[in-house]
């Protein structure tokens, strides 16, 4: 097989949210799937699961939640768009469009990969630090950047959201995962109605990096 | 240039120890970093920074730091040693050896890449969920793993570690990082003294995949 190569895929990797309901073939979702179980977790102890959900019942109850969550943080962010300088509502503009979109449509994706994890499997440092805890995640995104990558090398799109994750009692109801596992994010999963992934939008590294100590500039 | 292909790429990315101190090449360094700021991060706010440490002196006291924390960490490794079954015994030895060769020589690494991140700049959909929170990790191992991929690609030994958030006010302090901001993870860098990357174990998509529902067998 000629591979997309590694930097060409993660330079073009976009949220895809509008997705056909063609399905994906079996061989192609192993792939992808498979690109995720390679990813490093802490001790090797791979602490996460990912439940791949292609039955229509339950992705139509998990797409009438997730329409719930997004009506109610989108509400939020419009009555805010007002306030925002007016050369950055645009963008916002269509983000919100194209969220909308997905809303309206996520339970038809033809895959929805709902990643768990269980706490008690990792060694997470920061869980006693007076700040909100992350270090569990990672074990298990760079999993979920695994999958989204194999899924822009096979022309799929895709989009990682945790929206699920604020109705996690009932999503665990849904899907039957047991209490002692959490859900991490949601990847709908298909291939795209537009062009799919391509160009994207970024800070460049001077913004992000620094040399030695914060604040100072990172330039080569 | 004639790229890795994604693939290849994450089926051969492993945890890299041991690091000869060679200098890292700027040109190299700065790819390696762009493809981190190529990574998915919610609603694109990109809320994570990265200190890049080259200077001996900070690299040095971190290393100290780092080197305390793994000391603590193996001694109570070593002493479930004798309680594991016989046959995962080896492998777990050969872990914890490459762990103190690290340790010895963390502070020596030709660059220490420390990620930061701000909770105010992310949407953490699971905080008031009864247990640990990961979500906020969703925005910034995805670019740890861009740079992960890209060091495999340039031939660049790395290992995701996480030890050092455990002593955070401490390298908050070394490094200059402000209180609104924590610390992900350090990723030491530099050219393998091995083979460097090559196979990896891992469970297969049948122990970590499920079909519809938790338990329910995923197969092609």
């Amino acid at each position: 097989m000629n591979e997309v190569g590694v930097y060409e895929a993660m330079r073009s990797l976009r949220a895809v949210r509008k997705l056909r309901p063609d399905p994906v073939p079996t061989e192609v979702l192993n792939r992808v799937l498979e690109a995720a179980t390679w990813a490093p977790t802490g001790a090797n102890t791979q602490p996460w699961r990912v439940v791949v959900v292609k039955a229509a019942a339950p992705k139509k109850q998990l797409g009438e939640l997730y329409a719930r969550g997004w009506k109610r943080y989108s509400d939020g962010h419009r009555a805010h768009l007002s306030e925002m300088p007016e050369d950055i509502r645009p963008a916002q503009e269509r983000i919100l469009a194209a969220g909308d979109y997905l809303a309206d449509h996520f339970g038809e994706s033809p895959v929805l990969a709902v990643f768990c994890f269980n706490p008690k499997m990792m060694a997470i440092t920061d869980i006693k630090l007076d700040r909100v805890s992350v270090v569990g995640g990672g074990s298990i995104y760079p999993a979920v950047e695994n999958l989204l990558l194999a899924c822009r090398a096979e022309g799929l799109g895709c989009t990682l959201t945790t929206l699920l994750c604020g109705y996690e009692d009932r999503v665990k109801e849904i899907l039957g995962i047991p209490s002692d596992w959490g859900t991490a994010c949601t990847i709908p999963i298909g291939y795209p109605v537009g062009t799919g992934h391509g160009p994207i939008t970024r800070k460049p590294i001077e913004k992000l990096a620094f040399l030695d100590r914060w604040k100072n500039t990172y330039s080569d």
